[in-house]
């Protein structure tokens, strides 16, 4: 063995889903392992068992005794590993229809979770979610990503340290195009589910990455949507979940705006956006360049803020790896998360029961509320809901 | 007399409005001589006699006895003079409760009419313009700017061509942030009126700019805005007009979107952004860079057309002065309106009875029932009417 | 005459070239023209007297009695004529090889002179020029246009004040791609006369655009080029002139650089851009976008200054003609130069003889100097030469 | 042990330098790792014992017992251990100076290098290395990481297929702003052996960073510069080493351009650009928007090339991990190399002779004899030198 079994321990990670063919696997174990804090060492990557153990090989060089066939064997077997080898974590990187079921599981054998959103399926699942955690020792992650990036985390600062005063405008989109076709009857197993209510839930675009914008657009502002009013479209003819829509929403702390999304916007890639207005100033910011973040001043020249560069806050700086400069982008945000999520676990065992910074049940239930909002505010014409 | 009397001669121009201090005076005063088809000979300035006398001596290099003490005696003087001398048409540039009666008065008296928009001050005067333009002979333009710039009618002749396919989602916004203060509290004259019901009409920012986007999403799409849902805010205590606000869209040819406007979105500068997507390509325009138009294509690299540059269509050509590389920008697109307008008057002299290609009354009645439904639907409580 | 003939009173042009064909010409007009303070009313437009009138005629609307048949006549006939109908001054817009003679008659004749660039056909003309307008009361200026940006214009003001410390390094490149085929073989009357040394001089690309780099480099760091070492190649063959190049150069306020330039860049418009750095700050320019200054700090965040924005100096301020957000272009900025000129023609009528803010014979006999020192370096297999 | 043992096993890396504050060590273990093909087991990481095996333990959890006091003992150590357990290769990321013995000993002892640029502190050190290499069985990888970049990737295929023609021009450039004051002066370790001969050789800039430039710009056009003509500076007083200069270069396949490096261009972060045009077309590459390759053509609009994108080629492909859209950065570039040389150890185990697709020795020659031919040619004043 070569790694330190001490207090730099690494932390133990295992893996629902995320078999071959799963590009969010991959992305899972790098962002995981990109620190050198986490280890993945276990998983049950398919619900066909030969096929889990083939992906645990070969895609990630797992030995096929830690290859399960199923979560309930994962969770059995991990559970009665010693405490030197046993996974800390799990990951859940199925389709949003199993996320309550494995995550319910992992925390009755005390496992912590990191889990892709959407949370859960149902808004009622979220919530039974919520309930065990609270009577649990467990910590939770929820993926939404794009809070990792060293800009939004600065942009997330700014707002709250009230450089930009009272916030009034604010707007978040995500727009791809990957689905401005029949992909789903084209042999596209992430077409398939995603286009699946009974996989993918109430939402396809909207659960998909409407609830991402969502996320964001509180994350920053630290404002919640308190009311909504929705317009969702499916235009691919015998799709039965929305890819395309748009919600005027009010925040709780005043801030009023839209969020849109789309996976019918042809070329568009992962069209990403966020921007915020208040009194004082305002910011916008684009993944397309994730490193630069924009800030508007009623008197004063634009202001362009870069990952590792000058003026940039200490929440920035602690989601940096690289000097400015040296780009950073997807797999390094997603990073982010998991390294607070493993540093937590470790915390956890010297007894500080610090929380991560990171998207937990809370995010969970309220994107489950969003996004059951704005499925019944559309479906009721587009009126006006509060969520 | 340097000028050729000629067929080739110079449209004679005058003004109404414009005159010290007033920004768009000077604006319409270049775009209108760019071309050298055009020459500003009279005006009624000011209503203040004395300003407007000035104006038109140091601002427009005038002699007094063109400069009028108001539009009724301009109507009256230009009229009387002989054929060779007397203006061709008038350009309306005062705040918007005075266009009507001003339009209405040159029509009577024979004269085409170039006004500012939102055409008039409440609709029923549009549609009252629009009876009295098709019992005459005159030529009537709104000067709906952004369409004279040569991507954007790049982007229509693509749109038309048939090239994105039927249209899915089509976004308009118009952000600025100049009036995030009260300015209008502060002595900005520009501010003043807009932020005037009396003199602005029932909307501020939506009529000020909100238009401006709406037209520009009608032109580029070639639908129209059939059913809305507004949500206008006021964030400045005291002002009496919306400043700020979100309209979800859906167009008379199937295709959906938002309009965004804001005069609160501190420090955006003229922040005119214009996306459509269609089954088979997008695009998206910006003002900032407004000699680029950037075409998505779902299997092909993103394309940048340029203003002068290869591909692009005769349309665009038609609209283009310089060779590719020699920024063209809103004084250029704006002279496209004024050039077309004056060549139209002199095709009539000739017989010859097209239309100029700009936005007309039709586009004024649009305008002026997109704002009538926006403030209505966002009095209600931001429902859905069709308009 | 609708027009004052007071102090107010618009000086008046003739132009030299320019005529069909020349694309050059209208831009002159459109720049002069574009304040309200100038009026072109004469000019010889081609060397063929039909031509002349009719391009007088129909590109400009004048009179057949103020279309000359050469320069010669012109000046014969304009100087004949009363102080209130004569010109004020003539623009010379011939090929390169004709500056020199049309210059020395003008200056002879009295008038003041706006000339293209470079200044003339050889450097010895070039100080030639110089002695005829140092005895004379002539005002002279070259029209290397892109110094009237506004940005370029806060560049050199912010050079001036020391914001960036002394300068180290100063680059400048102008790069095309029109004559990456032989378009001179083609008919394409631009690149004949452009590849020709009997009208463009000792060198082709350098003499067209490479001295518009030198110029625009001198004009922001206010150092001069002092040594330089070149690398010129030509690229088409049968080809005369140099089509593309490479030249380290220093300055004599201490900082180094290149300059670059290039005519068969396939694809590139005008991509002429600029950037600076000294002890303290640097700072880029790009035509592609003109109204954004890109200023770097060592301990501050990336600034932008814009056109019209909050934190600009009054040099930019005076350059500039609409509020911030409305984008500005070329012929704006070869406007601000024809303004200053034109303003200072009546100023010395006033007896203020106060200097255009413009690039007169000096920058002139600078940019011969430069281009003279280009090729011979060139030709003597790239060597260090003093200029 | 979780991870399989078979083919599928991990290549096993070693490290020598990167400890406690040297940036670039943890860069190394990122990278190595990323594609979990990859694990690093033991490292000799100071010259310092204890501080060594520190950096060992809490920098990259590794057990004390490979953590060893020196290279030399690394070497011997490791090549003692049974082949389960023993590195594969060693990663060299000291100072420049010690490149050479450290790679010496390596092969030496049969293991494969991957080896921080500059290869060494002399040519004739990188001829001997050469030499070595060639009677040996090891692999050779020189962390010219940009090659990397799957756009750098696709513009290297698009010049070897021919699309753009004949290359004409060609250029690179790589500018910072980290040394515009005395770091060196001021603690920082990083800037005091990069400014130190003794270190870091006969070049400072061009040693560090414009070896990368012109490594890159033989990459991408398959050409290497035959000729060259250099202007170094040094900014700084005391500084023994350049920090800033321009390199004329003419490459053996036809192409002219520039090289130009800074370590002094106050705010420029890692300005990485690279441009090149032919007779049929153009392309520019920036590595602050890595993602995007842009083709510049003649006849046909601006295109955009994009990692993950439409119209991409396979060795672009081979080198993306994620979708388009989710942005990849420099860890990700830099992993490519990695990932591509484990794979040829593991292919050469297996009998197949495949080498990797990575900058080599030969690569490093070729940079050793720039970075001399440049601080020749400076020293001379600026001669041209064939190398």
């Amino acid at each position: 063995m070569s790694r330190s079994g001490s207090s730099g321990r690494k932390v133990r990670m295992g893996m629902i889903g995320g078999g071959e063919g799963a590009f969010i696997g991959a992305v899972h174990r790098m962002a995981a392992e990109l620190d050198g804090e986490i280890e993945l060492v276990c998983g049950a990557f398919s619900s066909d068992p030969e096929r889990s153990r083939r992906s645990g090989e070969s895609l990630y060089r797992l030995t096929p005794d830690r290859c399960y066939a199923d979560y309930v064997t994962l969770f059995e077997a991990e559970a009665a590993l010693d405490a030197e080898h046993r996974m800390d974590f799990v990951t859940i990187a199925t389709p949003n229809h199993l996320h309550f079921d494995a995550a319910r599981r992992a925390i009755e054998a005390g496992f912590h979770v990191v889990c892709d959103k959407p949370v859960t399926h149902r808004l009622e699942d979220a919530l039974a979610l919520s309930s065990l955690l609270e009577g649990s020792d467990c910590l939770f992650c929820l993926t939404h990503n794009y809070t990792g990036y060293p800009m939004i985390r600065e942009a997330r600062a700014l707002v709250a340290s009230g450089a930009l005063g009272n916030l009034r405008r604010a707007d978040c989109e995500y727009l791809q195009g990957w689905l401005s076709v029949a992909e789903e009857s084209a042999g596209n197993k992430q077409a398939e589910w995603r286009t699946d209510p009974a996989r993918s839930g109430a939402a396809g675009c909207f659960g998909d990455i409407g609830s991402h914008a969502q996320n964001l657009l509180e994350f920053v502002t630290g404002q919640r949507i308190s009311r909504l009013c929705a317009d969702l479209s499916t235009w691919i003819p015998g799709r039965a979940l929305d890819d395309d829509g748009n919600v005027l929403v009010h925040l709780d702390g005043g801030a009023r705006g839209v969020i849109s999304a789309s996976q019918v916007a042809v070329g568009e890639e992962n069209g990403l956006e966020l921007r915020v207005y208040g009194e004082k100033g305002g910011l916008s910011w684009s993944q397309t360049e994730p490193n630069s973040l924009v800030l508007k001043w009623p008197d004063r020249s634009l202001e362009v803020r870069r990952t590792g560069g000058p003026s940039v806050s200490g929440e920035a700086t602690s989601a940096t790896r690289l000097p400015s400069g040296h780009p950073e982008g997807y797999l390094e945000a997603f990073a982010v998360l998991y390294r607070d999520f493993a540093r937590s676990i470790l915390a956890r065992e010297s007894g500080d029961r610090v929380r991560p910074d990171v998207p937990g049940i809370e995010e969970g239930v309220r994107g489950m509320r969003f996004i059951e909002g704005v499925v019944a505010s559309s479906n009721q014409g587009g009126v006006w809901l509060n969520i």
